[in-house]
């Protein structure tokens, strides 16, 4: 597979980017098109040995900020490496495009140059929530902020080929993310969008809140509007921080006086009268360190599961080719995670299976149905 | 103040209801008055030495069940305690109602005996978020699912006079939920209520997220639709929930082994030749129980917060009385507590001010607004 990476989005662009474009390569085989300023690509790039790797370079002397409007941005500046880069997926000379850019940018460029697919109204980034069990697919979480109800069995429709195609879960279940199970529970948005999603011919296992997406692990796709999908996320992140600074707070409480407490028998082990005095703090420091390392091996792995997986990418669906938009802090590892993953993808051939899945046939039966207006 | 207690909601009820009125009387000097079955409220306060404690008792015989349809249900029942209950404030009998039960049957009796308080289209839930400094007021909390922007307008004015006269804070900041703190960020609803909510005289400071209201604390109110408002408190529960149970499997894993590599180097030292062995083993016993302690008591700490502030019961607002709504799994401690809030609520006349901050002089320049439709 060609996969077109933009160099100079991200934090550590393009160092970052042309060490992950190199080790992608490497790894997985893949051709790496390299999207940015020809001479700052090539002289980076000399830094590495790229003895058999294909990794062609093309020329994109502009680039988008962050501080730029993305929709202007994408029209007027047709020399960036957003443009040029989904440019060569839309003329079929590469297969797909990753960024680690403008996150706005890169989903107008994608509306821009590549365009929807045929009956899908709005696009959707779908993210991926770690569970007690496998991640699961949640889409959007944040291209389309005011969905109408078809928009979300769209979502649903296009979601359910890519968990299948790209992620290999056979016939996969479909969710729709509200404030209660009952199917009468959520706002119009949600009862509205559950109707149709029960008339579909998906696998619609009905309403999931948090807790089901989380913990219970009852669907394997997720469906929300943008704005939900996004403010669950948010405050999932801000759970996970308040509740590490709040212990952290809590630990630094006369902190002082909880250490003299603690080392207090300790001590006292020391100054008790006898020989091999040394064998008491020896084994304080001993159990401590043991116990220590009991605890912290466990929180290690579980900080090392969570961030990992939400550092994968993110791909938007509903554009007619694979866009892979990763975080604006990636690193090396995190770019070349990307691209197997777009490799991934472009290869399960998920455009042409979400193309079938929206066929009119499918979808015919909701045209009668009004969204929220 | 003359609080009444709904004696037969919640699912420890009467016995903690009864208990918890015996405690609060004593606690705050109030009168209590108990509505439910008088026999059984009878036969469970002769239990308790009552001496000079005002607990009357007023019969109720029916009750409202968790599976009938709320609003149905206030209209034929009555004689529930629900709205025998809610009738005594209505009628100046009692200064406000406190009810552990059906919490959708506790609004719509609400709204159908006290009714709503003139300019307000729809009631909100108020709770309690923790956060790094003070609770944060966050409103609503599953009332109104679907919102225009006027009722988010509405929800802030009430939420103001709330924090400043139940929770004592002065010009209370005004923050509106959304996933992106500019103005432009949100979705519709979002975006009209924050224009509604700049040309108030409120003390709007702008849009809020997750992260600013748990852990930036940029606001003392946040306004939200009641569908938002209730998935980011069912996100943050499912998101501790999540990670307690992601670490206690994470410790789970290979415990045998890893207890024994933990135990080994203190093993070692009690089997070293020469003197006093025993205070190897005891120096690591101390060291490993000091660094327990030292580790469990600040954890405990943090639990006891954040549990002590979510079982806080929770204002009905937007009605014509002051209507406390605790948790179904409340014990006497709770309902302690949820007395002594209503108490505290109905002396800070919050009614009168939300009827003053209401008056159509601060709401009639929103009257040309349009909601979603």
């Amino acid at each position: 597979m060609r996969i077109v990476l933009d160099t100079m989005g991200g934090d550590q662009a393009p160092q970052a980017q042309i060490k992950g474009a190199v080790q992608a390569a490497r790894a997985y085989g893949c051709t790496v098109i390299l999207v940015g300023p020809q001479d700052r690509i090539a002289a980076e790039l000399a830094r590495y040995d790229t003895t058999g790797l294909d990794l062609p370079i093309v020329d994109a002397p502009d680039s988008i900020g962050m501080e730029e409007h993305p929709a202007q941005a994408v029209r007027r500046k047709l020399a960036s490496s957003h443009v040029v880069g989904l440019r060569l997926v839309r003329d079929g000379q590469a297969d797909a495009f990753v960024s680690a850019g403008h996150s706005g940018a890169t989903m107008a460029g994608a509306l821009f140059v590549l365009g929807r697919l045929s009956n899908i109204d709005r696009p959707a980034l779908a993210g991926f929530f770690p569970t007690l069990d496998k991640p699961v697919l949640v889409l959007d979480m944040g291209a389309t902020t005011d969905c109408k109800p078809e928009y979300l069995l769209q979502f649903a429709q296009i979601g359910s080929v890519y968990a299948e195609r790209a992620m290999g879960v056979r016939n996969p279940r479909i969710a729709l993310l509200s404030n209660g199970e009952e199917a009468n529970k959520g706002n119009k948005l949600v009862q509205e969008a559950h109707a149709l999603l029960r008339e579909s011919t998906l696998n619609f296992v009905g309403n999931a809140e948090p807790k089901d997406l989380l913990i219970n692990k009852t669907c394997d796709v997720l469906v929300t509007d943008g704005f939900s999908g996004n403010l669950i996320l948010k405050m999932g992140e801000a759970v996970v921080s308040f509740g590490a600074r709040k212990i952290r707070n809590e630990f630094r409480r006369r902190l002082v006086l909880r250490v003299l407490l603690c080392l207090s028998p300790t001590l006292a082990l020391a100054f008790l009268p006898g020989r091999g005095r040394w064998r008491g703090p020896v084994g304080a420091l001993f159990g401590g360190l043991g116990l220590v390392a009991a605890t912290l091996v466990p929180l290690l792995r579980v900080q090392h599961e969570i961030d990992y997986r939400a550092y994968g990418g993110v791909p938007l669906l509903g554009v007619k080719g694979v866009t892979i938009i990763t975080h604006g802090k990636a690193d090396a590892y995190t770019i070349q995670n990307a691209i197997r993953q777009a490799d991934e993808v472009a290869r399960a051939g998920i455009i042409a299976g979400m193309a079938a899945a929206l066929e009119p046939a499918s979808v015919n039966d909701t045209t009668n149905h009004r969204g929220l207006a």
